[in-house]
């Protein structure tokens, strides 16, 4: 049940910033899972718990070049008095039919082959003459260059305990035990443990598609000439990038005229690939507001959750918001205010959370922390509204950048943090300890 | 000059960390910069100073929905007394042909529209009877439905002082300003602002494409049967994931057996797509060491950095490393060592600045943290060896995870941090203070 339910709200009711995120929240649920190839679910959530089908190492092998050879027969070997044995050949990494080492006998070694029969103990090629019947060598000489290395006799220098430079089959993981736990995020290092265990796809919550709208009669594309009473359309560039940097894929629209039929028709367009669709603007008290007229005609009233309600918000910026899904798949809608930073703010609060929701990660917010407020002097404050005002953060610091107006575009790209100013706060002492949100 | 011209080297020289990642360094460029539309430039470093062309606002706009009006007529206003005036149209946003408004008279203006020629305020509709003869309203209807809300007359309650509710011209940035400084990473509201203020392009450094080639004869594909003394290749995934994490574009060629031909012949292929080339395997003393054998015949050793020098370090694990340029594009490559987790730990320490670098980000390396060591027992480490353990970072401690061996791929999906012991070091206690490369 959503949040909304357990409250008296109508038109009227001001949302606070809280109330508003716990009733998208309890909303929105996390996409169904699908077999995706390992590298396209890099950074997405695991869903079940992974098993090793196989032990790792699958055999015991060699961890150094080198002979493998019997413990009895290096036994007290040093440099002025060897242990020579008969080099039989080689097992190089890969190699399935081994070699028999007998005593006397010595099968040259590559890291990461199999420990061949017979032999107890690895000796580095360091340790040895390497063949060439002189003093230590460095290494072994390419097999392609002197195929007589996998013979002849080999002079070794230094004793070796049993099972010295062996990793043992199973020392890494043993078949049965848990490779990763279901809710693990697939870095690198996790999406290596997989392949090493022959994992070649594997189950995760995809990325969910973003499908970006602006909306506005006077928006321009970039590049474009500038007419009279025209700007450019930002929006639809700042919330695709930020979508992405959630973790979604993202594709812009890019600006729709104030016109409720072209909008309805270009969002019921999108819909085949949107898990979840984001406007900007038309969602105030003008007569022109046009996503709050379109939406209307769209939300499936009858179906669980269908329809968008549009909302007042205990907030600044950011004070119309719209939330709700719509079409047969009950899409949910984020309905974003068109100032271009009440648009950002809104996306950072709202927008962000559902797509790493969507996406089944845990941590869906921005980190937070404690800063000391730097400023030349107090900053004023509605009452009564929660006010995000934009800063850059150093060291638990904070110093506010550009002022509280929603389209100072210029100071928000230099801003790297929100200072929270709680909603009954009215004035804003330097020197007062604030919250921030992180953008990083 | 490279680093490793100013001293004596040679095939027994043992490189320490630093001096290989200076070396490393000292020779690898930024990219050449591309213009690229807005959305491809995420994440890319800003190569010039990006100017603001046109002030923004474009144009004195409304920050409400409301009224443009005189001053001198809503004086004294209140819901009692209310300023009575004819509204002669409406002033939407994108309007081009404006409305002159005259004494006693006003203009529906809505949020981002232009101020009327005439007009010296804006009386938020909240603020007004909203033409309808009643109280204060709380919005305006759809034009679209209620079209005489743009004529008839309005009843004010509040005064308003001159250009209250009015975002000046140039209020967010004047034409000729600096909106971006050159060496900036574009993030959603650095692109915000490019496109507010018409940029559609943009001149940055491109994502380097990296191709990763992992070597072995040893290895199979996920997905497919193990034959005895096989393994399944996990450095190709793990390194094109780590390599698309630092942020390049990066390409899975998957394992190649060991045969210098077939090696030389791929990596040639692979020249053309690649900024920079990165293998795993190979690189160590054995008689079958293909990255060595092959990579001798591609260096242009006549060319200026050209070749591919192989080298021992004093690092546990990741000993043996090789760095050079290859082709006639003098393309940087870095062969890494095969074990898993000495490939991935010389990716973070070796191959992600190299990423960075060419990116031109000024921040190359993973952040880096003190913390406390919380451990059972000390940990053994080799003298004259820079050790990189796998751990687990909380708070200020760390805790090791797994052993020391590098073929050890399960705990490394565990650890979030590297314990970096140096080389001096053979035994850390418990609680001592030690440097953790966070992995993030």
């Amino acid at each position: 049940m959503s949040a909304a339910a357990n409250r008296t709200t109508g038109p009227d009711h001001l949302w606070s910033v809280d109330e508003h995120l716990e009733d998208i929240l309890a909303t929105v649920r996390p996409l169904e899972p699908i077999e995706l190839q390992l590298l396209d679910a890099q950074g997405c959530v695991l869903v079940d718990d992974v098993m090793v089908p196989v032990s790792l190492p699958p055999f015991d092998n060699s961890s150094m070049d080198g002979y493998a050879v019997r413990v009895a027969d290096v036994a007290g070997a040093s440099e002025e008095f060897p242990a020579v044995l008969t080099v039989i050949g080689d097992v190089a990494a890969g190699s399935a039919d081994l070699l028999r080492v007998g005593p006397g006998q010595a099968a040259r070694i590559m890291t990461g082959a199999p420990l061949p029969p017979g032999a107890e103990t690895v000796v580095p090629v360091e340790w040895t003459d390497g063949g060439l019947g002189g003093g230590p060598v460095s290494g072994m000489r390419a097999r392609s260059l002197s195929p007589e290395g996998a013979s002849g006799e080999v002079r070794v220098h230094r004793p070796a305990e049993a099972r010295a430079h062996v990793r043992a089959k199973g020392s890494d993981v043993r078949a049965g035990d848990r490779a990763l736990e279901a809710g693990t995020v697939l870095g690198p290092p996790q999406i290596g443990l997989l392949a090493a265990i022959g994992r070649g796809t594997v189950r995760v919550r995809p990325r969910p598609r973003v499908v970006v709208v602006s909306t506005g009669s006077e928006l321009v594309q970039p590049d474009e000439d500038l007419g009279g009473g025209q700007i450019y359309d930002s929006n639809s560039f700042a919330l695709t990038a930020a979508a992405r940097d959630a973790g979604a894929i993202a594709y812009r629209v890019g600006a729709v005229a104030d016109n409720a039929e072209t909008l309805r028709s270009t969002i019921e367009d999108q819909l085949v690939r949107a898990d979840l669709m984001v406007t900007s603007g038309g969602v105030s008290v003008g007569a022109y507001d046009v996503v709050k007229e379109a939406l209307s005609s769209i939300g499936d009233e009858d179906g669980a959750g269908g329809g968008v309600e549009f909302r007042k918000l205990a907030m600044q910026p950011g004070k119309p918001q719209g939330f709700g899904s719509i079409g047969p798949d009950h899409t949910p809608l984020l309905a974003l205010p068109g100032n271009p930073v009440s648009s950002y703010v809104s996306f950072e609060l709202f927008v962000r959370p559902v797509i790493r929701t969507l996406m089944g990660l845990k941590d869906v917010h921005r980190p937070r922390a404690r800063a000391v407020l730097e400023a030349d002097k107090a900053l004023p404050s509605p009452a009564g509204r929660r006010q995000f005002l934009r800063g850059t953060y150093r060291d638990g610091t904070v110093t506010p950048v550009g002022g509280a107006a929603s389209h100072l575009v210029a100071a928000l790209a230099q801003a790297d943090a929100l200072i929270v100013v709680p909603e009954e706060e009215t004035s804003l002492e330097p020197g007062t300890e604030v919250e921030v949100v992180l953008l990083g």
